[in-house]
């Protein structure tokens, strides 16, 4: 089976596309699918997670650390370079099995000959800190070779320079790069050594860089290794620069195939808990099996402090901040295959409720409103003019900072969804009890009483179709604002019940109120939309159905210039029906145990042609709810959109001059969702498993592990019959419903055998 | 002392401002300040009141009555127009104390001669069907004149056609023009006769003219009249061009002096009853007088039915619709001397409350929400695309319509102005009642209940500051919504009390609520924003504050496009402390007795330098609170700026090639109200008279009558002596107080000198 994302040929205009598509990582940090001799021009990045900088009076970023892989290559004095040199093929692969990275590059040589050259490399998930790589060359004819290599520091940045104090220093062979963040003075060190089984190479410290020059001979293969290491002043440790030497050290001890070989188990180990195997459609194999790959390499299992970025780990796009795709989008593939990692996104989240609790009160609101684009603290890093107007260059007042309120309950939707899927509970007793109070709090103060019709609602909003803004009582985002309610109560009986002592101890700041009477005050009276009686569609905010109609292609005959935004104060889809991505539909998705068939149907036919997609958000969901109403196949390309969209490179890569481009991991967890969740219908809410496929007519079948309360599940979801075998080792059983039909136990070691139709 | 505007010289760019600068007028029908030979391209309009009409889908806007004073000469074949010929003289002048309007224009001929041509009109203040002229020609040498007269029915039209079936007809030698609108079929007729004492004259029905050809004798003066009348179908007459034809009949017979002596005699009566003497200011005397002027020409005096649109009788622009201007800035001055027309204004928000009524529905509210923009109907005339974006072309989304929500306050506010004013109580049981508690009904649905503060506030609105859409508690707003729910309590009370039966049966449909308690409740927990208590200004809406700070020049200075919208969702003043006009200060001006000195001056202080004034409503609520403050000379120049705007014309004309000019009687009721409100000082709530003279340096003495609870009052007030003379005819007598001092009372008859410092 296939595991190899390649590309042959070199094509400048790919590069940038291609530093997102060959990423490697390892959750701690992420490293660009660049070439070793790149740059920063060509957008070289080795983003660290959770390490945020502000320079001068620009937005705040992650940080991108020195490049330790650096490596440039002269023969007879010309530089080596697919940039500037001609080859006679390139190629550029990586091995998605193990986040292998490998390029092979043939340059034609003056003198008829040839120069074979190769390097593979890899970010240890077994070290975090550790980046290795192996090299080499073979040449035709005999010729002189120059190695160049050591650490770049010169690093790409957005809004840099965030990196003070570049010190370049070495050791005992090792170069070291140290620099200090510029706002919170975080130290940041890279090692680097450089293991030759030739020549004699010469370091200068004044540009990190060693050198080594040789008498390359034909047909011989030469072969070298650099070992990397990467620490930050978060890491814990007493001794940066020590930590780094000691890291470069164990490894070169270590050798190149002994780590890798460690890797390659670590590796297999989260495959082994997380490969869904479609039969019969490869393309959708391999895009699947793609997206699940890119979570892998920026998932944060080494910290409850780091949440994913919307663009991952591949840069500082969108600031590195963590919005609600982690929870609407992420979470739940983590949940169903590393609930470990799944708990951090969460704790996460209690770890930032303080700058929650800033930005409610900035806005004269009780609770925690969580920050739409989050970093380290958890103040919001988002600002208030978000887009260019392309007419008139100004800056654009835009309202995700200041609307987008259903952020807060998405926390909260995410934390009970942990709560409820794992039976985790220490979660609550952890900071997630607060988490869920202080967002209800922050909700009941931002409700307001309608005293005509004797409710609560929820004004001046924006839902997920950010080209509403402020709008009233938005479907999705009053039906989060009633599950969190919901859910604040429920945790409150929980702990009551089973922690009263903690629950006391927890409630003592809360009882001023508002606290659980008002909520269940204003949950007995709270507004939500609900389905209009005659055509069933839910109307996606008040008065939204008194919008222009039209046609998403009459709108688009509209736009003056491809830049434009749709959105905002006078945008063009602001007066119109059209929406940028699903809203109405996520929040039948999100609760679709709550909705007809008929619902569901009638609103994905309403929304479907009026959805613009303008975000990678959308298309999963329709795929989701297609699945859902029984119409696999109307949700099989909206599928298919979302798992190819790190594969094909077709979203936006630039709005002017600035680079916006990057990874998808919402699309990554939605193409995971859409598989698992929508065409396979598995359905898991912490007491019985429902399995009610609705799978693409190529699709044979598809199969998967599942990790379901502590007990590991491997599910065969055939045609016509559905295979679940527990592990031996799991501690209970649990029951299985397939397409409604009868309640089914799996023991643990039984392989159970359903036919449905 | 001077009563005339004139202007010498032709010049064509002057013709559209002369327009309104010499508008005639009669409440019935406005003629706008153009020549007897211009026509549509001059923009000539017999702009009729309270008659609209709607053309295919064009917005509706006020109908012109084809123009029966339209007349042409020729000598010796070529045409004696000021647009193509030369001329050696030409004047045009204004008689404003009894509108009659004049031109002489000296023609040169080829042959060295010269001819004068002079011609004098008046729309009839005693029939108000009537418009009369006397036309005069007188050449230095013999020649042949052919003069064609008659009426021309191809009307000036912003958004025409509305005169459909056009009829030319005539009996005995009357010529009739008929006419059907095309929305509400209403008739149309004009009828004309010109009557020379010389030549013969032929008809040609054909073209609705009459010529006259004669050999002009040297040195001799031709003098001819023009008698037309002007009928609607909503007159109310049986047979509308019987009716036309009477009119010029019997006009005819009293003859042209008759006519114009009865004319100026109603003007004297309006004159005596209005007109305001300031001494030692001729500049603002004069500036004053032409603002009352204004307003006496379009007045209501015989309907309603009609309020006044916020270009009075000037033509069509702004839909001839009428905003809050009428309650705002021009029911002053008639409530002090024209009580009849000030009822007639209120009545017609009386007779539009069912249109108020369904625009709350449309939005979802109870009661009523009167329209932005009211016609014939109360309905909403305003659209949802009032501006074009001049960076796109694109029509852009503004909230005039649904959020300035403080009409319905407004029309409450002066409605209980004129009941406390007059003590005319009947105002209440013959509908204003109602208006009343449909307004308080209409914000007790428009309101939201915020838990947390245990309040009322009212959210989503656009005070008279439209620089800043959608705002939460606007304290203008708020204001007015609190006095309307005061207003809806006592109406209540007062008519509980004096009239039972009536109330018990106006009240019935009310009583299903929400009504008097909840209005009740509403009132003891509502918000009204208060002076901060550092600084003491009320902030202008919730968060206003947090909006940048920038000096109005600098931020004339980001601006693109002269004429780009500062506005809307992307405007420049959007997010900027900037506004538009008066708006907290507005409502210190209309609480006044409610606020300290220093609160006023302070919020003086901070938002002058912040108002662009980009509204003709502005200034002259500058110069009233500067007034209030002690600082008169403050106030002046804002006086001034309000008091001329329609004799410079200074005002924007055009937006595009869409003329928005006219006049502007908001204004010319703001400066009657700074004038005689703020400089004199005069203040009668209906119980006391208060006077605080706060008068510019210059000012010597201030002199006006004013109409008292149905008593004639003559206020003399100097800069040391105030002398108040009471009518012998008056039923009782008032009390008087002046700057504070202590109340002395005045009986009928009896003049008081009181002296203050």
């Amino acid at each position: 089976m296939n595991w190899t994302v390649e590309e042959s040929g070199f094509d400048l205009a790919r590069v940038t596309t291609n530093g997102n598509k060959f990423m490697i990582g390892n959750g701690y940090m992420g490293y660009r699918g660049t070439l070793e001799e790149f740059g920063k021009e060509q957008l070289v990045a080795v983003t660290l997670a959770g390490l945020y900088d502000k320079s001068g009076q620009q937005w705040r970023e992650p940080v991108n650390a020195p490049n330790g892989l650096f490596t440039t290559l002269l023969c007879d004095g010309e530089p080596l370079t697919v940039i500037e040199q001609e080859v006679i093929s390139h190629r550029q692969e990586l091995d998605i099995r193990s986040a292998l990275h490998r390029r092979e590059t043939v340059y034609k040589r003056p003198d008829g000959g040839t120069v074979t050259y190769t390097a593979e490399r890899f970010a240890s998930m077994d070290n975090l800190h550790l980046m290795v790589s192996k090299l080499t060359l073979c040449t035709t004819r005999d010729c002189t070779i120059v190695i160049q290599t050591g650490i770049d520091d010169d690093v790409w940045d957005i809004n840099g320079p965030h990196l003070n104090d570049l010190q370049k220093n070495s050791m005992d062979h090792i170069m070291i790069s140290t620099a200090i963040t510029g706002e919170l003075k975080v130290p940041v060190a890279v090692a680097e050594l450089a293991v030759f089984g030739f020549g004699e190479q010469s370091l200068d410290e004044s540009s990190l860089l060693r050198q080594l020059t040789f008498k390359a001979q034909a047909g011989v293969t030469y072969t070298w290794y650099k070992y990397v290491s990467v620490f930050s002043g978060l890491d814990g440790t007493e001794s940066l620069v020590n930590e780094a030497i000691t890291t470069v050290n164990a490894a070169v001890n270590l050798g190149y195939e002994v780590l890798l070989g460690t890797h390659q188990r670590k590796w297999e180990d989260k495959w082994s808990l997380s490969d869904v195997i479609i039969k019969g459609d490869q393309e959708a194999q391999f895009a699947l099996r793609y997206s699940i790959y890119q979570l892998l390499i920026i998932a944060p299992t080494h910290s409850e402090r780091v949440s994913i970025p919307a663009r991952g780990l591949s840069g500082q796009v969108y600031k590195g901040a963590v919005f609600w795709d982690t929870e609407m989008f992420m979470l739940p593939f983590f949940l169903h295959s590393d609930p470990v990692t799944a708990r951090n996104l969460m704790m996460y989240r209690v770890h930032t409720l303080e700058g929650a609790k800033r930005k409610a009160a900035e806005y004269g609101f009780l609770g925690a409103f969580y920050a739409w684009e989050s970093q380290d603290t958890g103040d919001d890093a988002c600002t208030l003019f978000n887009v260019n107007d392309v007419f008139t260059g100004r800056p654009m007042r835009t309202y995700f900072r200041d609307k987008q309120v259903h952020i807060s309950a998405d926390v909260v939707h995410g934390i009970w969804q942990y709560v409820q899927f794992t039976g985790d509970y220490s979660l609550l007793t952890d900071g997630g009890a607060e988490v869920i109070w202080e967002c209800a709090k922050f909700f009941y103060s931002y409700a307001y009483y309608n005293p005509v019709k004797a409710r609560y609602e929820i004004l001046d909003v924006t839902g997920p179709d950010e080209y509403h803004e402020r709008v009233n009582n938005n479907a999705f985002t009053n039906a989060l604002v009633k599950e969190t309610l919901e859910i604040a109560i429920q945790a409150a009986d929980y702990l009551r019940t089973n922690h009263p002592a903690a629950f006391e101890a927890m409630t003592d700041t809360f009882k001023e109120g508002p606290f659980l009477p008002e909520f269940q005050e204003m949950l007995e009276h709270f507004y939500v939309p609900q389905p209009n009686t005659e055509n069933l569609v839910i109307e996606q905010f008040d008065r939204y159905f008194t919008l222009e109609e039209v046609a998403l292609t009459d709108l688009k005959s509209r736009v003056l210039n491809k830049h434009e935004y749709w959105g905002g104060g006078n945008g063009l889809a602001t007066t119109t029906t059209i929406l940028k991505q699903a809203d109405v539909v996520l929040m039948l998705n999100l609760f679709k145990h709550s909705f007809s068939q008929e619902v569901k149907k009638a609103n994905w036919e309403f929304y479907e042609p009026r959805t613009e997609h303008g975000s990678s958000l959308s298309p999963c969901i329709y795929a989701l709810v297609a699945a859902d109403i029984g119409a696999p196949d109307w949700g099989y390309p909206y599928f298919m959109r979302t798992a190819t969209v790190d594969l094909t490179g077709e979203s936006k890569q630039y709005v002017g001059d600035l680079y916006i481009g990057g990874t998808h991991p919402a699309a990554n967890g939605g193409a995971w969702m859409a598989a698992v969740l929508g065409f396979a219908g598995l359905y898991f809410n912490g007491e019985d498993v429902h399995l009610n496929p609705s799978m693409p007519k190529q699709w044979e079948s598809v199969e998967l592990p599942v990790v379901l309360r502590g007990g590991n599940y491997r599910l065969h979801v055939g045609r016509e019959e559905i295979t679940i075998q527990a592990s031996a080792d799991n501690k209970s059983a649990l029951n299985f419903i397939v397409s409604g039909g009868q309640v089914e136990m799996c023991q643990p070691g039984v392989q159970l055998q359903i036919r449905y139709s």
